[in-house]
């Protein structure tokens, strides 16, 4: 193969009380890496399109170029690539930006080279990408590349399970343009909690797994809001947060949630009619604010990052 | 009618990494109550058998009395009644023996008039009883009135939901005679834990449910003990814990964890056979260090606490 190009999911971490141990991949939006082949060994980024020329082209500083580069390791590649990447989330939105580019750059590599490896073996690549920008941890590559809704206990892909996805869930999500640092977001965050919060906190997560299992997407909804540690530090950093979910809520939303360390929204709905609805309502709040914001009505992506296009 | 009798089964609190929001009810062992009618309001009782005198005979200071008080009072009775407690359950043993009484009691006291509460109407009532001993919380009162394995979110019986039973479960269960008060487990408990340590238990507890609804009783018992906040607190009071760990294990366990407070210890299993020869293997380990135990091999009880016989 020349030449392929892949596409991988944004993805919404934590879920909530979830907090670094759940993430959902999201249909729709998400980051395209192309790559060619090129004789000398090495990544080059030849081109990064829609990050409004925020992204290092280094490769030793971009997400893309390190996964990349991780896989062409692990198949002891003789050849180089050549990356181009489209950018089609936002940058610290709490989308996953930065894992989707590692995600796509790393199964546009592995397809390249006649997808030598099992998706399952790209985990330890993206990680490498994603550890150059926001730390070592699976809450984003490891739904963006599995799909689904992902329990992370480690950042070995044998610690990464799926958990069933609800039939009816719907999703409607809203990015406001307010920047909100992965860093920062982490900063406020609490070194400890009491042993009392930590009991509610796992009593609100075993109630989480359980409304997965029994596709009661109003229990999953009042269980992820349950969250007393992580929302509260960071609620400040979201403007409107309450409103937001306010309007949400009375526009049919079973729960809203800080996707990632934000600042978008992601509310669940258990109807496409109602999540379009919810999306349009939490908009016009952040307008009324003067805030401009986009917003899309989707649904958990099952497949996670996919091959587009091959070319021999 | 005139005389009611009622069995409530023992409880495994916590099953580890579920530190005051699990429990499951046992099979076989609990404490049987009988009740009689009386002319004059108020409980009176009458005796407690295989308590070795440690109980109260006081209905202000005894679970079963207090417990039987709160029904009385829930369904308005204008005559009262005289109990007869049978304790089949050690005190201090970590498989929730106070809570058992209340829950007999409560069963018992509201057969004898003619049923007019819901099962799930006399967890409140079990819960005064609970409190007077040991706490208002329902991790052993709520499996014990119940039945199966319930996640206990709160003390509200809408609030305390069954998780699925694994088809192939089995329990081998140890209590050797070593003292270990509730109150002293409960103080060595630390105060406050990091943030890493709750995403750690979160995460442990999301996998534990997700083994009960997949039936998958290895990947169970590897959840439950990843506890790292309860278990080393307690760890010192329960004496060669690591021993009887190692030899449940090296019969065929698939995992062990403290029952309630303990000294109980709690192994599960995926055959009887085996569930057998781990119950002996713990045994020996206290045998060979001299102290006096007992255990059983069970399974959970599915249907919590029954009435037993019901005179008119």
């Amino acid at each position: 193969m020349t030449f392929a190009r892949a596409f991988a999911p944004a993805t919404v971490a934590n879920v909530g009380v979830g907090f670094d141990i759940l993430g959902m991949a999201v249909q729709g939006a998400g980051d395209t890496v192309e790559v060619e082949m090129r004789a000398e060994p090495g990544v080059v980024i030849e081109s990064i399109v829609g990050d409004g020329g925020r992204l290092p082209l280094d490769p030793e500083k971009n997400t893309a170029a390190v996964a990349a580069n991780a896989v062409l390791k692990q198949i002891g590649a003789g050849q180089g690539v050549i990356i181009r990447l489209h950018k089609g989330l936002p940058l610290n939105s709490g989308l996953g930006s930065s894992a989707a580019s590692g995600v796509a750059a790393a199964v546009a590599v592995n397809a390249l080279f006649g997808s030598l490896l099992p998706k399952v073996a790209l985990l330890s690549a993206c990680l490498e990408g994603e550890a150059r920008v926001s730390g070592y941890h699976a809450d984003n590559a490891g739904p963006s590349l599995l799909g689904g809704i992902t329990l992370i206990t480690g950042t070995d892909i044998t610690q990464i399970y799926h958990l069933p996805v609800p039939e009816d869930l719907e999703l409607a999500l809203v990015t406001p343009a307010v920047d909100v640092p992965t860093a920062q977001a982490r900063a406020v965050l609490p070194k400890s909690i009491s042993l009392h919060q930590m009991v509610e906190q796992t009593a609100a997560v075993a109630r989480l797994v359980d409304a997965l299992y029994r596709g009661d997407i109003a229990a999953m909804g009042a269980a992820m809001e349950q969250d007393r540690v992580v929302e509260p530090a960071r609620a400040h950093l979201m403007p409107f947060l309450g409103e937001v979910r306010i309007a949400a809520k009375e526009a049919g939303a079973c729960g809203l949630v800080i996707s990632g360390a934000g600042p978008t929204l992601c509310a669940i709905c258990n109807s496409p009619h109602i999540a379009a609805r919810v999306a349009q309502r939490m908009k016009e709040v952040y307008d009324e604010q003067g805030i401009v914001s986009s917003v899309q009505h989707t649904r958990v992506d099952r497949y996670g990052a996919q091959v587009e296009l091959l070319e021999a």
